[in-house]
């Protein structure tokens, strides 16, 4: 079986995306929401039958772990109640996208994250969507402020109510920002890949896995600069009178494939321990053209990892025991799922 | 001739930080400066010999292209008259070291910059260190709050002024953040490398090569995130109907080779092309420490590109013609200083 851990629902129907926009300009005049749109299974099997699933079914995937769509969380827009009610709306979607589609799609929830507010105040959607949904795991943003990183890092006692909790439901979080609304950053072009950066080294700087040792983090994009970068980050580890890396993090911390040419993903896998690499493309994504290069999708991830030199069992690992092992509850949900 | 295109006085003697801190101490309280400390030129020898000398005799290279200590800038305490102070001192022992080491240090300046004060401030540094220092560069701070990113992104007419002026002088800048305050940020670890990563992507969002097209940036530490990811940003222009990259950016960015691993260097050299990168190696730098795996220094990078499969010919575009080539100034102030 070959699981993508890193879909987003981003071709959901329109009215759904219409709706934040009613919901966010109302706030932001002191009016209430409009009540939320209906979508029908109907709208929302097109959506998936002319998107993901017709990408799964033509690159020759098995099953997305899918999530709200990363750059729509907005956690820096609205407050605490319109991150709720957002949160709620799009959790529920993927859950009727996994009901229809249950050996394509598995799911994880966005969090009801806002700047400067606990995330003590997100373990309620966390426990709902996990407990009612059958969801494996949570997207985690290091930075609602959407490009000013106002909140305490990851290794800050901050968050450890929710820590607590995803470790109680072993549930790990790949750690992925949202829009960023500081015009310095660009949301996929350095946003993204610096969110992964910072919270890597956010990890590496904080004693988070020594009181969660079974604590996971997945950071998307291959990582951000981190793998480029291995032995600059091993030195500092030592420069700090760290353990190594492998000790360090390496039992908590994995990186998925999403990155979007050869040279990088064999970067990827021979920087990487293996069993540290969740396959993953992100399809229908960041970039959508056609690698004029290749002759296929820039995002066509399982391309480039068919050209590594790489075992049969290493290709397992990537594309889906290391999945399994990482999302605890993903092996039991496919049984549920599967019938 | 191997010119390293990238190191910093982190050597420099106490006494020259010290009073650093008691300037920011002084400004906090409202009063004023004390007077600059005395450094002899003795101490400046002893600090270089067992220093930045010491290491290029070891390793075998020949010309630093030297500045200022990059965390130490600190463009986000004090303000503008502080800055000012500061880049003057910090210049000037630039040019004393060049001045006694005239066949191995040609020197960079750091640039009085500070948070919200127009880059114009910065033109009569710049010129006053290339006109009677013989700088053949600047270190310019795309975030001088350090980790809040509140400035315009680089390709805002906000900086234009001060591109005009080195366009003038024909001397490129190295795109180089300082210290993070942000504790979101750790400075050499996330800062330094999303600082790239941003940067690279402030360049290739805006038409400031179109409007400047002599002007000339090098992107440190490998280019960030961005050679790992080079398929995601060829992606993203391509997605947004632009040019490719080598002809979007590629005669204007160049990318330095602090990149301490040799899968990172292997990575550089395959994906960017030749032209595009000058050897550095930041030494005594982010990452002091020897690498168990090689027993060299993680910051040794003349043994990572030893390694590599480049000619002759490659190798000296990488260690001497493309850095004459992208600091105008150099092969001129060689002549001057060699005598």
């Amino acid at each position: 079986m070959i699981i993508d851990c890193h879909g987003h629902y981003t071709t959901s129907p329109r009215q759904h995306e219409a709706w934040r926009g009613e919901q966010i300009a109302a706030h932001s005049e002191g009016r209430a929401a409009p009540p939320r749109p209906t979508v029908t299974d109907d709208e929302i099997r097109a959506s998936i039958e002319n998107g993901q699933l017709k990408v799964q079914q033509e690159r020759g995937t098995d099953l997305t772990i899918f999530s709200p769509r990363a750059a729509g969380m907005g956690h820096h827009l609205g407050d605490a109640t319109t991150s709720e009610a957002w949160a709620t709306a799009c959790n529920e979607l993927i859950y009727r996208v996994c009901a229809l589609f249950p050996r394509n799609f598995v799911g994880v929830c966005m969090l009801p994250q806002s700047a400067g507010v606990s995330p003590r105040n997100c373990i309620a959607e966390l426990e709902r969507c996990v407990q009612q949904y059958g969801f494996v795991g949570c997207n985690l943003n290091p930075d609602p402020s959407g490009g000013f990183w106002k909140d305490p890092p990851l290794g800050d006692r901050y968050w450890y109510p929710l820590y607590e909790k995803m470790v109680e439901l072993d549930v790990p979080a790949m750690v992925h920002v949202s829009a960023a609304c500081n015009p310095a950053f660009h949301t996929t072009g350095s946003h993204y890949l610096n969110g992964d950066t910072a919270a890597f080294m956010q990890c590496l700087t904080s004693d988070l896995f020594k009181n969660f040792p079974t604590l996971k983090f997945i950071i998307p994009h291959g990582g951000g600069a981190v793998p480029y970068h291995w032995g600059r980050f091993r030195g500092l580890a030592q420069d700090m009178k760290l353990p190594p890396l492998s000790e360090l993090l390496l039992n908590n911390v994995f990186f998925d494939t999403c990155v979007y040419h050869l040279p990088g993903q064999e970067l990827l896998t021979k920087v990487i321990p293996l069993d540290n690499i969740l396959f993953a493309s992100e399809m229908i994504g960041a970039v959508r053209g056609i690698d004029p290069e290749t002759g296929h999708h820039y995002d066509d991830t399982k391309r480039y990892i068919e050209q590594l030199p790489l075992s049969a069992g290493d290709k397992a690992k990537l594309y889906e025991s290391n999945s399994r092992r990482v999302y605890g509850r993903l092996s039991g949900q496919i049984a549920k799922q599967f019938g």
